[in-house]
This record gives C-alpha cells, structure tokens and sequence, in this order.
C-alpha cells in the first residue's frame, strides 16, 4: 500500500506539492450523520497556517478549504469526502537554485535518488504544507471525538524548557501568545530565542507536550497497533520530528519497577491510577487516564546561510539562503500534532467498536 | 485491520497466548529464492529466548520453531510461511491470583475492559512471549536483507549510561556479555545494577539503541510511511517500550539549524553527508548513511513486591510477587529490537521495488 | 479500510456524488518517470461521458479533468496523482420526487438504511457518475501497461447477440458505431432495440466483453487475490453488473476436463496452450494467452414510466419518470470495463514485481 | 498486500502446501465472547474433505484441527486464533512426474514462471487442498451470523441442470445424497454423470448455487467493495471457478427494466420488495431480501488419461494420469462455496458497525 493514507477505519489520503495546484486529501471511513463545523475546521487550519506571526514563515496563504464531496448540508454522509486546499502565495523563482544543489539535511536528494524525478520547487511533496490537509482532517476526527479534548502546546524551544508538567499548566493558555507555550514567562524567553535565530538567519529546534482527556477505555490494537505504536508512526510522520515519548518516556528508565507501577483505585464508579506513568496506555489499550506525549522536532533545516553542498551530480557547490525562512516550526507543529493524535485516536475509536460481539 | 500483522509487502502476522498451546506466526510476501539458514534462525531465537543467562526470567523454554508451510529443500516458495514455537513452561498455578486482581501497570484492566474475557495465564496475548514471532520473522528479513547489518545493544540500564557514541563502539562485543553492552565496563556496572534490583524483588528499565548499516539509498514511503515512522511504530509495539528517537533525537532539539544541518559531500562514488545527525532518514527516505536510533523500556511491571490495586469490580485488594520475575528485560530487548527494524526494512526493501517505471 | 479504494499498490481512491461540486480521485503508488498523454486520458473520459449519442442520457457533462498533484511537466512524480471533475449539468429538481420515495431497484433505500442520510439528488454517490474517476486512472495504467491491449466491446444488448468469438472479430471496429460492438450488422439491430426501448420509456441490459492481449506471465496473487478473483471484483464494482465469467465460463461447466484441458506446446521461444479455456489465467496467475471475460449488466432502472413503490415511512406512493433516460448503459460501459481491468492489471504488475529475490 | 488473506476486519490468512507438514491459518478479527461449536467446525470440514464418498477423491484425510491461540474455554479472546489441519495421506511418488512436466490447465507452469521454485507434490500450494482452511474459518464466521441461513448446493452437473428455483426447493434435503443437490431426481442423474466421467478417467464441471437468508439491511460498502464484488472476488478464488452472477444474472441481461426492478412493498414492519431480481444487493448494499448467486466450476484438470504438454524447458512430452481423481468437485464446492460467503458477510457485517455515528 502507498504511504500517502493513514488510517484503517478512519482514513486520510492526502496529497499535493507545495507549488502545484493544491494540496488536500480524501477522508474515507467517517461515519454518516456527523455534523460538521466549518468555522472550526477553518480555524484549526489558520492555527497552523504561514504567515501568522512574526516568529514564522512569511509565506501568504489563506488555506481556505473547498469541500468537494460526502457532506450535504452540513452533514456527513458517509462517502468519501474530498477536499482541496489552493496554493496561492509561491515563488518559484526563490528555488531555481534548487534545481541543482541539494539542500543539507532536506529531502531533495533522497527524493531524486529514490523517484528519479523531483518537484524541486518549494520542497515539493516533502513540503510541511503537506499537513495542512492533516490539519484539515484530524478537524473532523476532533469532530468525531467531540468528548475528547486534545491540548497541544510547546514545552521547549533550544534549551529553553518549561519545566512544568502539564497537570501544573493552565492550558487554557496556550493560545495566548504567539509561541503557544502556556506559560506566560517561559514563552517570553522562547520567543526572545526564536527572535535572536532568526536575526542570525538560524532556526532552532523543540518539544511539543500533548495531552489527550477523556478518553474512552479499550482504544488500541495489540499487538502492532498498539495506541502507542500508532501515535509514534503518525507523530514521526510529521516534518522535522526525531522523537517521541509517551508517559513516563525516556526519564521513566530510570525508575525502578517498584516506583514506576501505577497502582489501581477506585474513583467513583471508575478504575483509575494513582500515578499515570503508564500516559493512559497499558498493553497497548487507553485505560481512561490522560494520554501524554512529547514530540522532538529538530532545528529547521531552511537556513539564511551559505552551506557547502553538492549538485546532482555529486559536484561540491554553495547553496545560500533565500526565499521565506522559519525560525522555529514549533508553535505551528502544535495543531499538527494535535490533528495527528485526533486521527489516530479516530481510527481507534472506530476499530474498537468490533472488538467484542 | 485488525492489529496482528506488521508491513505491507513483507507482511508478518503473529498469534498465540502466552500458556496457549504455541505462538507462531505467517509471514506473506516474503520472495521465493530466499535460502533459509535454520541454524541462523534458531540462534536468533536463543538471543531472545528466557532462561539465558541469571539477570533474565527462568522460565525455560527452547522456543524451538517448526516451519509448516512456503518452504521447501530450505528455499521460500513465495507462499505463505507459517512457523510455530510451542510453549512448554509454564505454571497455571503461579498466576491464579491474577485471576482476581488487576496487577498494576499490566494490560490485565485494559484487556479486560476492552474485550469482557481474559486469559490471565501468564499475561495471555500481552505477556513478551509474543515477540518470539517477531524475532523469527526478522531472522528472514535479516536472511533477505543479507548486505546489511543491523546491531541493537543495551546502551542505558537505569541511571547507567555507556557514555559513547555508537562509531566508539565495537559492536562485535555486544555478545560477549549477559547483559549485551558492548563496552566491558559498562556492562559490568548494569549487571550489578540489575543483580540488586533482581535481590529486590524490583526492576529495572533502560535504553537499547540500534545501528542499521549499508542501507540502499531510497527506503521509506512519504508521508505517512516515512522509514522513521514505521521504525517508531514498530519499536513502540514492542513490550513496555516508552520512546523512540532516531538521529539527533531529543538532544538535537537544543541546536540550531546551521549546527544540525548534514553537509553534502561527494565520497567516492557516493553521496554522503560529513555529519549525520540525520540519522541515515532524509525526507522520511533512507540516505545510504548509518540508521540509528534508541528505544527507551520502562522497568518490568512484575515484581516481587506486596502491591495495592483492585479486582475486576474494583474493590481493593492486594497482589503478592509470585512466579518468575525478570529484573531487567533490556538483554532480551536487543534482539527484539534488531528483528522489528529488519522486518520494517524488508517491507520498505519490498516496497521501494516499484518506486519508479 | 472503508470501501472507496481499489489496488494494492497502484491504489484508486475515488470520491464524489453526482450533483455534488465535483468527483475525482487519487492514484497513490502509479510508479515515478510515467510520461502522461493528456490528450489520450480526455479521449478515455469522453467515450465514457453522457450525451455523446442519441442512444445514451442526454446529460451534458464535459468531463473535463483537472490535475492537482503528482505530475511535473507531464511526468508522474511517485507521490500522489489527485485529480477533479467538475459536475456542471444537473438539474435537481428532476430529482425532488425521489427525496420522497424510493426509486425501484436503485439504492435510495439501501443507502437510507445504512448511512440514515442521503443526498437522493440523481443518485448521489450511487450514480454511476462516479466511474468517470476509474475512467481517469484507467487511462493511467493503461499508459503504464504500455505494452498490453485493453480490448472491450458489446457482445449482447437484450437478446441481440453477437454470435462470434472476439478472435473472429476485427476489434479496431469497436468504436465505428455509437453502440460499440465491433460487427456492423450486429449493432445496427443493437442500435434497434435500444432504441425500441427508448420510445418506451423503457430500458435494456446486456453483456460487455473484454479481451487484454500481451499479457507478461506471472501476474496474479494466489491464494486469495488471484487474478480473475480481483477481476471479478472490480467489475462486480460497476453499476449495473450481475455476472462476470472468463475464459471458457459458465459454458465451460458442460464440457468434461479432457475437452476442457489447454495443452501445452511451443511457440518460438514462449510456451503457450493450443487452446484458452483457461482464459489466460492459471492457478491466479496470468499465462501469457489472451484474458477474456464477460460482465452481464442488467437493464438501468431508471425507466420513464410510473412505478409503485414506498416512501421512507413505508408508505405506498409511486413515482414517475423524470429527468433524463439512459435506455441502454452498455455502450458507454465499454471503456469503464477496459478502465476496471487496467486498474487490476497495473496493481498485479506492480505486486508481480517482488515474486522472487 | 500479499495475496493469501481476505476480509478487513474478519481477516482470514491462509497457509500450506498440499503435502507440506500442514494447511491453515490465522483469523485476527473475529470478535471476543464468541461461543465456538467445536463439533460444528469439525462437521464443516467433513463436509469438504476427500474421500467422502465414492464420486470424489479417495485421498483420505481426517482433516482434524488444533486450533493454538485466541481461544479461553471455547470463547473466543479477541486475539488472532490459529489453527493448523495436518497433512496425512499424501504419496509424493505419484507426483513425480510433475516435477518434469507441465499439467494441463494446471497452475504448474504459471507458478515455476512467476516464482522460478515450485512444490511440485499434489501441487502445493495451488491444490484445493487450500481450501479447508476457508472451511474453518467459514465456520466461525456462520457461528458469529448465527441469525443468517447459508444454504448452497448443487444445481448444475454437466448438462444436468436442476430446472428450478431456490424458492421451489427444499433446502434441508442438499445434504441427503452424496451429490449435494436438493432435488433427488436430479441428484440421481447428476451421479450418473460423474460414474461415467469417473469410468472414463474424465471429469465433469457445473455450477453450485447459493442462498443466504436472514441478511440485515445495510451490509456493503459502495464504491469499489460493494457486497456483490466481495462475494465475487471471494467465489473466483475457489480453485476451478469460472463464473459469478448473482440475482438475475446473465439472464436478466435480456428483460427490460420494467421487468427487472423490483417493486418496493412494505411487509409487517419491514420494507421488501415484491420480486427479487437484485438478488438482495441494491447499489452494493443488501436491502435484507435473500442473497443468492451461482457459481461455475470448469471440469478438473487432472484426468487419468495421457496428454501431451511440454516440460520446464518447453520440450514436448507426455503426461500420464495417475494418483488420485476427482471426477467432479461440485459437491465438495458447496461448503466452501458457503464458508467463503459467510467471510464475506462476517467481514462487511463487522465493517458496517461504523457506518453511521
């Protein structure tokens, strides 16, 4: 099966480069009579679109969405349904140098190698527009999962670090300022960091925290399709990440067993933990406590910098630094990562409705 | 899809409980031609199987596999092969407790809740047994994939760390010790570690890394299906596995772009980059560099402690340590590790076939 | 995996209802370096598009394709090949009865009853419109199957039958006449009785078949995915089929096992069969003769006449002919036939690629 | 996706040479808490075993299954359940000819083309040996649709034809000759044909038809998996199937559409049709009338007479009939005629859990 859908039961295809015609995708698999909120959608897409403040990419577009199928008045029927987003504000000339240098650390030279062929232009297919039609979709499967609530956030830009659990957070706060840190002192500083690479025409890199409540009992298919196993396939799949973590994570190997059980009680009519090392997840399946999570994502590679390089035919050559440049993609990866959890925990949601007779 | 089978075009698909009559597996897509070395394959079974060494579990099992079907003269024939290892150690007694209480941080709750039946017998499908398929699956990959190497070995036990990077090591050594860590030293350190948590009656978790080398340029599928993607998923479906990072990881997240980013250079023939905080994946495609990657393990959930909890109507009980206990799984983890990542490169091996007319 | 998507890995995602903005699709995994005729693909779509002769619906649709993704300068770039058609005529006040009552032999109830939501305006995603999108990725395959001849034509319209075998037919006559079937005579009386049933507010059914010659040996994935198995399927996935036979077929049934037998022989450098009751295909996999098949589509149920029926309620109501009439579908089914078969084919190409190390 | 699984989300893989150590396979979907009739199971498979009377093959096999995970106590866990059928009589000696040359419209040359390796012996994994293992799995699947009635049989031998309607037969005698028809009369010429076949060393083909009653509305899944092409591409994996049609036909492709639809009626509660030429599906969804279809089977291959053919390097030679022969597969076609439609309903009855919020 190609790479482009994820997904078994709720399904996204997408599709597009970042300078042809448009990007969007086809959901497959979303159940009739959902009733859809296009001022949401749209507004889960401005989150991560270009050009919102300062500290990104001043790339122009709207990412107005078109829906083209299974949905009428307002309301899914169960076909598949497809939408475009256009692409409006592209500069090609800012990549003909592209077209023979392969940029350090992007795609350009593993995409030729691999397909022969290559849309060099803005990064093509391997673009970070791409998840824009991600963006649209876990809309839709946040839809889907209206009880479930899904809070992304910034935690860490370089080495600044928020250096509170998410439990200590307000994360009503998120919002608020342009970096996406709940923290009001914290984002300060991230952005003072942001600020100063992109003055250097640097980028820097970080962590997005994501927590998920709410969540019903029993989502997750052993044994591959553990619900960890998918939150790190789908969170590995976004641009620049080179990390994930799910509760207690890497610092948990450090615990003793004896430290690191999470004991059960009863709390009203429900099991829950005392502790939650296990980030809602045990032997692969939501126990109900809050799912929590971390993605690595590196330093951006699109610097404002003269890099050594070599053409495609292996010649050592310059590359310098033009066109639009994002210092940091962290406040703009917190709506992906959260539309990618909503897919994820979409599709489990539908595949467990099978799970007994 | 249900969540038993991993890949696409080499496509394994695993069964069995642990104190069930077997657990085996069939693997669909794996090419005709393939010369089995059943020797390689049994010896890969023995790195992973219980009873090898004093700091693992006791349980003895030979975990001597028997091959049904898609073999014939020791060559695939292209159809299914199916393989089962019967299970032949176990004492139903040590876990009739279990019947009764939930035992914290196991999927004993979330089975349960999930499916409304159980076999608690010794963890039943969720208990590490089942990643003897695995490993006899990725024996195949490895047998298929014959021109790479991959090395997995336990790198952080606890809070000690073997302080090097994988290209100081000499990973020819990773067998040399009980523990699996290729530095002498080091390995020595984990095992006393281990040795007092085992006197505890307590656990102890860690970090495997892996190294994959002479990977072919052009494995992985964008975008969901990006090669770091299916790692991660893959490696997170493994028992009690809490983190994936790949190249630069989450230290990475600390540099800057012009600090992270691979140079290009022209290396005979080939390619390369002078650094690879990469980690061999470019774009989601393999870039003919090294892989690696860490994977972080929780310590054991099974101790030989006095646990609080609850049984299956929530009221509280007590659960006693009882049966074999396995202080530290990350030895046995290694080879786990190493057949995941073969069995996720096959399958992108496989799938890169028809990249291009 | 929801219903909408068809190949393994020459994999069509079609979405779209047939009053809806538009219907398309996506091709994920047509292999990089495919150069695309785009003139070819717009004749594809319009030997399929209504209004093209008096004995179709006079719906007026362009069929005009727009690319979105996935091709540079007419080459396919291995990532996602999406692609639009706009619907321009329609008429939905035509269709304002059927919001109402349930149209005989269509799937107004059966869609009610699954979905519990419908869009009734001509059909919805049930309107055979919806092939358009496998009429557009079969001209796709067909340019990657380069070297093979998708051959199909109309064999009976109600009990006017052709009378000869394809081999004693001249298949390039297939597109003389606006009925489609390769033997003048024969569809001159076609021609007649469609047009009889025309008059009548009536409709008629018959039979489309398909020859595809030169056919590489090996295509075909037993057990389950043999190649007249994912055949049979896609053509029972058009509107309107009843029956799919192939090689000797139904009739084949009274012939004993030693006439039936193709014995092998020699041809030049080929091993062939002296005769082709196996149609092609033996054990699953494609032998290098002609595949041939029949598909019988009953007659359209739209008829212009008043018919009795039910409300949503259950209530006896009737309802009338309106709107536009197709008295015969089979000719405008011949290229969605051949369009099936390409889609199988291409798929089985690229699956035979990894059959043997 | 290799090719020997079916279903999404009741997915059978199926394994085995025909004189392998085993046959078998794994079901990974089929819901926890079902009650499993170990009696029932093993009934199914007698149904389909040879040697079963004297007008099928004399191969003997017990067909006895182990079953080895994913079931507690006769219920099922929700875990993948694994069973293996041994392998028995077998008499590699007979076979040995095979190995030099190619048997007429066997699927021996196809196999060493596509895979350049082949057991030869009872022709591995292309005999219909294979198909006990739908005969399991179809049985748990009847187990899970218990409400539905599966009713197949005999209706064509040959010239032999039944002459009526499922509706005037009696379902319940199919089972009371050795020929699987339900009309007595005909069931006698019926083995008339195949004694004389038999005495002549030949085979004779036919057609199994079949009847599911008790259907729920709403199974299906429009477009390309509707539940007609399911169940074709389910029949046309049968070894030896040449034909699929389901409701009217080949032969309604001959009424008019005033004809052919069915009227809508409300009976009781339930909203039915007055005549059933769509066979139960209407636009890929069953309406809840009954489902039936026909099914055609070419004579078998082997034939205990000399044939001439060719050898791998394509030199002409003879082969002789010896072994074991099966004059006539019809009767043993009934059951997995019925276990590969009751996968097909188990897998869209599950999949239809989602289609509506």
């Amino acid at each position: 099966m190609p790479g482009n859908s994820i997904g078994q039961l709720f399904r996204l295809t997408t599709f597009g480069e970042s300078h042809g015609p448009a990007i969007g995708g086809v959901i497959d698999g979303c159940p009739a009579g959902l009733k859809l909120d296009y001022a949401f959608i749209q507004s889960e897409l401005d989150r991560r679109k270009p050009g919102q403040s300062k500290i990104t990419t001043q790339r122009k577009e709207s990412d107005a969405f078109e829906i083209l199928s299974g949905v009428k008045d307002f309301i899914t029927l169960g076909s598949p349904i497809a939408f475009n987003i256009r692409n409006q504000d592209y500069k090609p000339s800012d990549y003909d140098e592209m077209a023979n240098a392969y940029r350090p650390s992007h795609a350009d030279y593993t995409y030729d190698a691999k397909y022969g062929v290559r849309d060099h232009s803005g990064g093509g297919r391997s673009s970070a527009r791409a998840t824009a039609a991600a963006v649209f979709a876990g809309a839709l499967a946040k839809l889907l999962l209206k009880d479930l609530q899904f809070n992304a956030y910034v935690s860490q830009v370089a080495d600044v670090f928020i250096g509170k659990d998410y439990s200590q957070l307000n994360l009503k706060n998120t919002e608020n300022n342009m970096v996406r840190c709940p923290d009001d002192s914290t984002a300060a500083k991230m952005i003072e960091v942001i600020e100063k690479a992109r003055k250097d025409g640097d980028t820097v890199g970080g962590v997005v925290s994501c927590v998920i409540q709410n969540v019903p009992v029993g989502l997750g298919e052993p044994l591959f399709d553990k619900l960890q196993a998918s939150l790190a396939q789908a969170m590995l799949s976004i641009n620049a990440a080179h990390g994930f973590e799910y509760g207690s994570g890497f610092a948990g190997t450090k615990l003793r067993g004896s430290q690191h059980n999470d004991v059960f009680e009863k709390t009203g009519n429900k099991i829950t933990t005392k502790t939650n090392n296990s980030g809602g997840i045990q032997g692969g399946i939501s126990n109900g406590m809050d799912i929590y999570f971390n993605v690595a994502f590196k330093p951006v590679s699109t610097i404002m910098q003269t890099q050594s390089t070599v053409d495609s035919s292996g010649n050592a050559t310059e590359i310098k630094g033009k066109g639009r440049h994002d210092p940091c993609v962290l406040p703009r990866a917190v709506p992906i990562v959260e539309a990618m959890a909503a897919l994820v925990l979409a599709d489990h949601y539908l595949r467990n409705k099978t799970a007994r007779i």
